[in-house]
């Protein structure tokens, strides 16, 4: 088994209306920074598994995210897997 | 002026106990991927801004994450700046 560090990033489908991004872009526009837009926020979760191999890293990832990571109806995810060496 | 994209993530920093991320963990063990750990749990944020080039924006993401979006007490933060052709 090898180790991996996996970073998954989850983020709201373009279709679907960003209410803590808009919150912030006008909060930004407030500050003068005017030119901001299109301001979306999403989750950023790095962790640790074992594997047998990077394809099974990213499977299980794969995994998490789909049962508890992220929302598939409203969110995409996109997972990099690196492996570490110890 | 130009149109570019920025990527922001903002973590907490390692010597902060990231509860988020703890209760994740715990929860994916119960799911049954008991190999996951160091789980930490961020902000990815995207937005466009105009600047007359990448040093500029570059600054003005710097900006924005000290004044706004991260907590620099006990968040870290990193930007990526990409150049949008229209």
């Amino acid at each position: 088994m090898a180790l991996f560090q996996a970073t998954i990033t989850i983020t709201l489908r373009s279709a679907i209306l960003d209410v803590q991004g808009k919150t912030v872009e006008h909060a930004l526009h407030a500050l003068g920074f005017t030119t901001v837009q299109h301001v979306r926020i999403g989750k950023y979760i790095t962790l640790e598994l074992e594997a047998t191999d990077s394809t099974e890293a990213l499977s299980l990832c794969n995994q998490m995210s789909e049962q508890l990571l992220a929302n598939p109806v409203i969110e995409d995810y996109t997972v990099t897997i690196e492996q570490l060496h110890r």
